[in-house]
């Protein structure tokens, strides 16, 4: 069994009580696994979790030796995907009303995930299972018209990481370091951007799987090279089968999830020799990145962080070329949204709070280039959780 | 720009004039291809279809290449990702709103995604974007309170393919055949699951990317050997790092997307010599599923097809270990829900149905196996869009 998180159990608690909640259920695989340790393969679970009391995990029977690793003590399984499963999401909405029931549930306050508009893909990533309207109705049924959009309150509790989460965050960084050592080596000219992200994803998954840090292990990897490194900003990202020329730039975005802890990273490298100018934007980006990470602490606004970074850019000459936020939260998902730093957040940061710090430059006529780490704020400064080379080239 | 389809529009058309509806609003990427063509990459785009006039279809900017490949004419952009995007969701609804007003949809009955429990993954896979409470209050101010769960007419209309889309599932399953090749290469004594499975995944992704048929491909690959065989029909399917045996079942569970159309196959190999007995249980799987296929058509109810091999497979003594349905629909996403190949469903099957033809057997003693294919049902038979072969060794 995982070790319990009894920190993230009494946080949870406390932040229900303040929110005058009776309890919270989830379905989705992110919040299943921050309060019961249990990572759903495929967004069948549905965990009732009782502000006082022990919460109930239900879980599809062929993950009742995964859910038994959890910390939920009661666990009742159910039948999917065999001849005979029967209706599934009735049996689903017959055990959800049972569990609210035994814990009391049944009319009063209760959370649930009304505002995920986006989700953190599971294993079974080709085919996520979502909040959609049958489980509202099931969620419906067994609660009542309690029902709260606790949305906003599980990210807030998602944005400050306890020590037990920031252990599980240093492993998938380690996992996807695997990921950059690859890309590193790739990254040649001849290659193209395809074979590039593949063998990221291969070193990832082979090199991670059952290994020290990782039951579960998988990247996703981007690589842009050439003209495309200059849009390698957008949200449409693609690797293409173009082959990259000698002394161009390769832009790898990679998010990595390892047990379902996630990280987000992004390297540059340039394909044989750089040239003189490349290598000094490349490190006027580095050091915007560490100015980043040297003025985050507990306390500081999140736009004094992000200006800090920017302004030194600025200060070289590439200010109008740093066209996005410098960095977002991380942990359950590839991208959090607490905290945001970002020029118009004031928000100050919390320690415990694990974000991305990501200053890049982007212009149609020398190409793009992001440095992208995982970065602990704490009480007095941070800690970088995805410490790797920065090598532009060699 | 992508032929249009208009018999996928005119029955789009049809089908909602007939159910009362005034219009039609997407925003998961599997509906906006259906029906513009476009294939969103992160799900950021929502498509206005009237059921008389011309679609609305609001893109990101960073996609407006790719949706002006689409078949919309009406292509309205905005900003999403980069520091001076405002409030995303704020231009969203205002420019739902305006859609709406254009299209004279306010207040009138309109069709929307509100029970898809299953999403297809999009292109950037790690972070689907979905329907939650957001979009939904997107919806309801742009459109008012005739909002109507078209849940059901989408995956009935998704269940009978137009010629063209056949074409595209021809196309997705040429590009899978990549890691069934890889596959039947990779099962080896001593490669792990996770090494087969990453190879698989490899082979698609490079040979699919910009080839004749595919610009994006990915392939998700589950490779279970030895015991882990006789879970594989489970949907918490995993690849391990255990590595596989001289003489072992290895069974591989292969999704495959090219540019939004999937593919579902299944192959099982032995690692080396098969022993007698494992061949003749593969004999009868896959004369299983060609007794499945020779009973396919138009017009033939399909629990009769679902019999047609279970009888066989009982026959053999077999029956007690073929412990799910037979197939299920393919097309937009890895499993549709029609048609359902189930001894309890005698609804008949349609030409232009795409199913997958999924026999397998699994025990504790010997392990499982499972021979998967996707077929096309016709007026007068069926034809397997994946054909390649089903050899358990050699």
């Amino acid at each position: 069994m995982v070790q319990v998180d009894t920190i993230r159990l009494q946080r949870t608690r406390a932040a229900l009580q303040q929110a005058g909640l009776a309890g919270l259920v989830c379905r989705l695989p992110e919040n299943v696994l921050l309060l019961s340790g249990y990572w759903p393969m495929n967004g069948l679970a549905l965990l009732v979790f009782p502000t006082e009391g022990e919460p109930i995990l239900l879980a599809p029977e062929a993950e009742a030796h995964l859910a038994a690793e959890g910390w939920a003590q009661d666990v009742r399984t159910f039948s999917w995907g065999t001849l005979h499963s029967g209706d599934q999401f009735a049996t689903m909405e017959r055990l959800a009303k049972q569990a609210a029931a035994d814990l009391g549930l049944q009319g009063k306050p209760v959370g649930y995930e009304g505002s995920f508009e986006f989700v953190a893909a599971p294993y079974v990533c080709a085919e996520p299972g979502v909040i959609a309207g049958v489980t509202q109705n099931i969620l419906r049924a067994a609660l009542g018209g309690g029902l709260v959009d606790a949305t906003s309150l599980l990210h807030g509790l998602r944005a400050i990481k306890t020590p037990a989460e920031v252990d599980r965050l240093r492993r998938v960084n380690r996992v996807a370091k695997l990921g950059l050592r690859a890309f590193a080596e790739q990254v040649q000219p001849g290659r193209s951007e395809i074979e590039i992200a593949a063998a990221v994803e291969a070193a990832i998954q082979i090199g991670g799987t059952d290994s020290a840090d990782a039951r579960i292990a998988r990247g996703f990897a981007w690589v842009l090279a050439g003209p495309n490194s200059a849009v390698s900003y957008k949200p449409h990202l693609r690797s293409s089968s173009r082959r990259v020329a000698e002394g161009e730039l390769v832009v790898l975005e990679l998010a990595t999830v390892a047990d379902g802890w996630w990280s987000d990273l992004t390297r540059t490298r340039v394909a044989g020799r750089a040239n003189v100018a490349d290598v000094e934007r490349w490190q006027a980006v580095v050091e915007a990145q560490q100015t980043d990470i040297a003025a985050m602490r507990a306390g500081v606004p999140a736009n004094q962080v992000d200006a800090a970074g920017r302004d030194l850019l600025a200060a070289r000459g590439l200010g109008e070329y740093f066209i996005h936020h410098t960095g977002h939260g991380i942990g359950l998902r590839y991208h959090e949204p607490e905290p945001f730093i970002h020029p118009d957040v004031a928000t100050p940061l919390q320690a415990g709070m694990v974000t991305s710090v990501e200053p890049g430059i982007y212009s149609p006529d020398w190409g793009g280039m992001r440095c992208e780490d995982n970065v602990l704020v704490t009480e007095d400064g941070a800690e970088v959780l995805s410490e790797f080379p920065r090598d532009l080239a060699g």
